[in-house]
């Protein structure tokens, strides 16, 4: 957060640019002075004309959508730990030490952020939870291959990442040790 | 939904206008179209000037969470039902309703939306957070008096409250029938 200036407008190719739009939402969201969340806003920081921002993404909702479903993605898969339970607790350790880092905050600000919108259809939000949840899907195919019954995704969702949104959502600290054995430990039970 | 024209600018009470500003902030965050949120936008629904609204809570952010807290406090206490496991299957049920409704989704929405910024002081965020767990609290405070062992606040939180949340978050229906008992019996173990 320490350069406030547009990049300069070099000649950059389309993934670049997605590339640095993204990181421009990110550093907004992660800016201590909660700065004001916006296209201009965002394609002055990525350096980026903000007619063609609109053009691509069409809205802030789909922008936001975009930026969390790709930093997801490059963010899994996990190492297998060759157990669920070891495989689960290492995610959940990578989820702490993210929310540890303003730059994870700001990521779970925008997954937030980007709730969908009433407009959206059925299958439009199934897809978008999916894509989302790869690394957890990930993570019980591996366990079904190894002959684990992991518990369905929904109850990983209620007992594992709602406990992690919810404690952001009220700016509750993360109990500094054992937290992911602990929710862990609770699910699997 | 149905009107859009502003309320008439007649003579209103302080607490009057609160309320109608309180109303206009759920009105837009539960219209189908998905209204852009912004304090001109709430002042015109609402029939106020908009620098009124910045004159008393000074940005979008800080009247979100009044509105939150307001609501909140509102919908609390919930009846005695004689029983810890009874109290809190009722709170449940009553989030699993509210929740079907527009205005429910809307309000759960604004508290989502008024997470704590960065700039807030860890005891602002607090205070905050301990009022609007208020029925939560009074849950724990009844069975207590009855010599009943509540678990932690922040073990519903996690477990009875964050479902909710995460569930509006990623636009996951909640399921038809059991739910309030299954996650209350989970939580009570």
């Amino acid at each position: 957060m320490n350069r406030k200036e547009p990049a300069p407008r070099t000649r950059r190719s389309p993934e670049q640019v997605r590339t640095a739009v993204h990181q421009a939402v990110i550093d907004l969201l992660s800016a201590p002075e909660g700065e004001e969340l916006n296209i201009p806003a965002i394609a002055q920081r990525a350096g980026v004309n903000h007619t063609s921002v609109y053009r691509r993404w069409g809205s802030l909702d789909a922008l936001l959508a975009d930026t969390v479903t790709t930093r997801l993605e490059r963010d899994s898969p996990l190492n297998d730990t060759g157990s669920l339970r070891g495989d689960l607790i290492a995610w959940a350790e990578a989820s702490v030490a993210s929310m540890h880092t303003p730059q994870g905050r700001a990521l779970v600000r925008a997954v937030i952020l980007s709730m969908p919108s009433s407009t959206q259809t059925q299958s439009d939000r199934a897809g978008q939870f999916r894509r989302r949840m790869r690394s957890i899907e990930q993570i019980r195919e591996r366990a079904v291959a190894r002959g684990e019954d992991p518990p369905p995704l929904e109850e990983i969702l209620d007992q594992l990442i709602a406990p992690f949104y919810i404690r952001t959502i009220f700016g509750i600290d993360l109990p500094a040790t054992g937290y992911p054995e602990l929710l862990v430990d609770r699910l699997l039970g």
